[in-house]
């Protein structure tokens, strides 16, 4: 099932995706799935970030390929960082460059979406603490990135996490084609079966060290073919059963 | 004047300080002081961390001092990493030391407590985004900071943010002394004065980055004299004007 948040009448909603639109909900889908009120068609919401996370946790180099094209070495264990919720944008919000940089990166990833409250849990049992999957882009100042050491900044400003467009619930991520487009242009094109950590052992990694509450998200990392971006771009990532996150490049005022 | 977060009879509450007890409030006070029944006696109540943050950022090697002994060169900008809302506990809960890590050690720090919306604050008005301050404790795992480069996870783990007791509104932070005590030994003993990036350049640094809402925290970095805990350890953060932190550090079962 394909669940979403979306803006109608000035009203923020969950929803829920069927053939006769999109049917709103009275709570989270992770919670519970409790209809209110009759389908909308989809072209008349506005779609938003399908997540509302107390934190981001995100994994770097868990491709082989980009930990090669950034000339680093394959990590032993994975490398995790955390982006602010302050930096979640939804389907076709813009990217904004800020000025103190002058490379900003896309990155396509593919997200998880935790659905039950998620502490020291076992890869065996993973699966029984995700409730689906969403497109990402980890947008990243990779001049600040380089220059800081620390990824924090260089990932944190505010519209530097385009999520969506909605949950795929019903997916298998060992084996998704991912690919990002920019003005059209294939630019990054793997599959989730190149993860060097996979989907149940990130969360084993993770649930070892915090607990993950219902509606975190992680970003499992990028694959190879990262590079700039500029004002007026238009960025797509698309993951094979999930769909498009299309994105346009802006700058600041 | 002070304002705490509790538990009384199952239910969370924030309060405000007062000569009778603790004056329960309907609502977190940075939006508004509304009270609701009547002052209940300190002794009587559970004090929880003073805040509920949709993120906590915090700064690096902020003191010349413990930047020489971490021997690393002044950083020219502010160092900034997170740490996950599931990090927090309050005053009075244990510090759990996961078994992955070898070293953890304590670090005294001043809490800023975000009161209104920032985005793009230049320094001149941070003061007036701010809501209080309180008491830190940025627990970190060592040996897992040195080896894992990104400070993320050494910083993250379940009870590692230790904050309160309380939130103190009316204080100038330009110079109030700073300490922490293992097991009434005290072995970090600075003044806020020593901070290399002051408390409003910290606010504009961030806000720069991110927009910062009400109830987010920002820990402002540590002096010398950080070292490792064990089991059984009690420690005591204590900030001038604001009160002390107190929290036994245990090992997991």
């Amino acid at each position: 099932m394909r669940f979403c948040r979306f803006l109608f009448k000035d009203r923020v909603w969950w929803g829920m995706l069927e053939d006769e639109g999109v049917q709103p909900l009275s709570a989270p889908p992770y919670y519970r799935i409790v209809r209110e009120g009759d389908p909308l068609p989809l072209e008349e919401v506005k779609l938003l970030a399908p997540a509302e996370p107390s934190k981001i946790v995100c994994l770097g180099l868990n491709y082989a390929d980009h930990a090669r094209e950034m000339g680093v070495e394959l990590p032993k264990e994975p490398v995790i960082f955390l982006k602010p919720p302050s930096s979640v944008v939804g389907p076709g919000d813009k990217i904004i460059l800020p000025a103190v940089s002058r490379r900003v990166d896309y990155e396509a990833e593919l997200a998880i979406i935790i659905g039950r409250e998620a502490y020291e849990i076992p890869k065996e049992r993973a699966f029984d603490y995700i409730f689906g999957y969403t497109c990402a882009n980890d947008v990243t100042a990779r001049d600040l990135q380089m220059k800081d050491v620390q990824w924090v900044r260089s990932k944190s400003f505010n519209t530097f996490c385009p999520l969506g467009p909605w949950i795929e619930t019903e997916l298998d991520p060992a084996d998704l084609s991912i690919q990002l487009k920019q003005n059209g242009e294939i630019k990054q094109k793997s599959t989730t079966a190149n993860l060097i950590f996979k989907v149940p052992e990130i969360v084993e990694f993770i649930s070892s060290i915090m607990t993950l509450l219902p509606g975190d998200v992680i970003l499992t990392g990028t694959p190879a073919g990262v590079g700039p971006v500029r004002p007026g771009d238009v960025l797509e990532v698309s993951i094979e059963g999930i769909g498009n996150l299309t994105n346009p490049v802006d700058k600041k005022d």
